[in-house]
């Protein structure tokens, strides 16, 4: 079975507070979606922004509004904070905790290891890896995530949003029968599947079922049709939204398909101008499609 | 049509100079294989390790043994030495000519483009371009490609070997019906295929029939297959041809494949002992199936 | 007047527990010694894999023992956390709150922008800047500096840590009366004098006198003593402490001098052996000259 | 003995030819202007972008016309060519060649070696090493570097131009009687001698004395006075120069400056107008002051 996962936005109030309802909201109508499960507090979720008590709201919040699997976001530089998060999503039900390395200053492989290990050894969730250096400034060496799969049994999967698919094609030949490696980056959804990947964790879903398509496009033996939405849907749409400092472009689009007025927590903040317009006209179709 | 072109080695004879009986014997070989086109004076090739008479040297040596379309690499950092090297190219009756963006000090845009135009401008063979921004320290911007695809009737296609597979597909999103996307990482050729690419530059070829069984699985409809081929003869492959300097670890498997002395061309230098080991191993079943 | 500040390390028990006792007594003992201020919760402090309460804690430790004005690090990914840490600096009394741009997902310039005035404006401490984009990501550009010098009458300086002395020498550029431009590299702080910087905050210095060496050979115009400080005692130094991840080194050599067992708090581990004996063999002069 | 030594730009016609006689007339207004060598076919002199047989005129060009020591260039990524072109520069009795590692593929450290020691080998001029990573791919690292000094008894320096005054300080540490270590960067001539270098290689000085001027403040023991030649001279002057690609804002005001009308040789192209104009405003005073 193929996942597709909703790394699903935090909104905020115009006055940069969390809005829960939008977010109930939001949880509610993914429930309903064709996606397979839903992941607050990744980078899309802005986790980093928030703070602890914020996220624990945002969990229990994310988990009572859906019956689909939680892959909750427990990322945090003090292995403090981490082993909190995990045991709070053990404890609200979340089925898994995605755990990304220590940033700011990158670890080397056994720091990386320490840490990782010293998480998941201090609750029984299920465990996801996240691998995003270009945010967190260290990878996830193959050697390291082979040698962590063999020794947490509770090590169920990994996120990929490194956007590199020699990468990413590396983890594929570690997979096992418990152990799903996930694409991050909606454009490299379908290389992903091609190469044997387990599915993706797709922002575009939180408002689009192009990544939705895809996977049932792939599934059905028609590539030449999920190339078509790819390059259609998928590329034209990312663009747009990148053409702000991510995560902008996702939000601005978000409150406008759902008539939001919305918010942004500094350091995010509405798109400039030249690229909400674009932003407001790659997802026209997709708000007249509502 | 699907294309899967070889990007043939330069053997070097043990004291370094080029042994054109063995390039000739390697032609031939290719000639005969299930490669739709032969790519002589690429990276895999070390043109920039050679003199401009090597160069045609080599070009016409390639010519001359095959029937198959000759993509020829005319790539310097001396617009004059590109441009001889594309009439060249013409005069002795290759197919194509493979343009490198000027390296060493990146150029902006406006001065690429003046580059390369001021090259296309002066021959009437076919032209490629070659997109390798890591060796090149400058990357083909998809807005450039497209303004060029318009201005330059001889332009028929691009081979990128960035290893950028989200770059690749807004390459793919820019193809017309006389213009060809390729691929040139092995490891990411299933992959391009499965978003629309026209095919791969795979130096494996040079050695391995890999590649084109990938693009024949994949033409036959069964991924699956052509994933399995990917993951276990490509990559364990190309790890260990790179786990030598690029692209020493090719011409130690090909020597060895073929039972030639062989040799290096500073700065490239035989495997250190460890990668050497690594190498006879991964292409121990190659070597049995001759 | 030139600044020499001692960016204070966070000494650990083997545990992995904040070792405040040894804190106090490092404190009290840079108090005495020749540096003009003491910076914790820096880097060097290890500041991201604290948690909260910690930090304030380290911030009390450190008001409380020393005299000389403290420069207390506020660095978050989270603004409401920034802005509660420079609230408590001025409460507890430190001089000056240090403020890191948000790390992680780095902002764009408006972004960091909006961060950090949202941060300055909210209390009234103090601020110095730290530029460290090896860490975060981004850079703080020298035409955003400007406007914030111009904008922020409580900011008083900045800390470059970049180690790129050409874009040091750019902010050198923009210093007024009160507004301080520090080297946050060692073996740079000689070649930041040189262009007129106002001095540097030495991790050496937690062990060391060489800084201040360098400092009073400056000043009293004797750079060629000055340069044979840097060559033969700053860089071997450095050299060998950073011949382990940073900063674990300045750990080992730390805990070596001031006879502690001492521990690492995750991801930061103890050098590995190869590392430690060049550390060990750096110090030895250090040692017995206490 | 400190060095200040032109890297000598290229005039070239508007029609892209090699101006000669511009280039006589720079030369010997070298020759009675106050630096101590210059340096043909540096990165400034765009040496990539010329044909074979151009490199050997200019060279000759340059020997004919100047009775100081003359550095230069021999970089290729052709051994043969590196060596041909070394061969030449003893030949015509030019001081020093400048030897560039081979660029595009870069080089592990054993093929950096086979390399340098395979030209310099080759011929009985003295070298100097050209480290500039920026435009190579690699670094020549210390310990290969006080390698090749203990191994090639005609081997007389290092020009560093990578930015890094960290790595410089470290070659400075490497120094021998008869092995110099000089600065590639104009905006760091003045950290570079105050930790020891030998002097700089400095763009600036085709067309102003700012680099000269500093070289003896310096050597007089006036820093403040150097330092206010670099913040107020050096730094406004390179910005504006910079606002182009490397180098063609270096083309534009010399042309400016000789009131030569100038062409540029593609990749390298004018620059744009709102960088003209700010080169245009910077070099005011350099124009009114002949």
């Amino acid at each position: 079975m193929k996942e597709l996962i909703t790394p699903c936005l935090t909104p905020f109030l115009p006055n940069g507070d969390v809005d829960f309802p939008a977010l109930t909201s939001l949880v509610k109508k993914l429930d309903e979606s064709g996606v397979t499960g839903i992941f607050p507090l990744g980078s899309t979720g802005v986790f980093p922004w928030l703070t602890l008590e914020e996220k624990k709201e945002i969990m229990r919040c994310v988990r009572n509004n859906t019956d689909k699997p939680v892959y909750c976001g427990v990322g945090s530089t003090s292995i403090a904070e981490s082993i909190q998060l995990s045991v709070f999503a053990e404890d609200c039900g979340c089925e898994f905790a995605v755990l990304t390395p220590p940033y700011y200053m990158p670890p080397d492989e056994e720091g990386m290891k320490e840490f990782l290990l010293g998480v998941m050894g201090k609750s029984n969730v299920n465990f996801f890896l996240y691998n995003i250096p270009q945010f967190t400034g260290s990878r996830i060496q193959p050697a390291l995530l082979d040698e962590l799969i063999q020794a947490v049994p509770n090590l169920s999967g990994i996120k990929d949003s490194s956007g590199d698919m020699r990468y990413f094609s590396r983890l594929v030949s570690l997979r096992k029968d418990n152990f799903r490696v996930l694409q991050g980056q909606d454009d490299l959804l379908l290389p992903s599947l091609a190469v044997g990947g387990d599915g993706g964790v797709c922002g575009l879903s939180n408002f689009s079922d192009s990544a939705v398509r895809i996977l049932e496009s792939f599934l059905a033996g028609d590539v030449p049709k999920a190339a078509e939405i790819n390059e259609h849907t998928i590329l034209p749409l990312m663009d747009a939204l990148n053409s702000s400092n991510f995560p902008s472009g996702y939000y601005y689009a978000y409150y406008l398909i759902n008539r939001l007025k919305g918010g942004y927590r500094p350091p995010m903040h509405a798109p400039p101008e030249e690229s909400a317009a674009k932003i407001r006209e790659s997802v026209k179709s997709l708000v007249l499609s509502k």
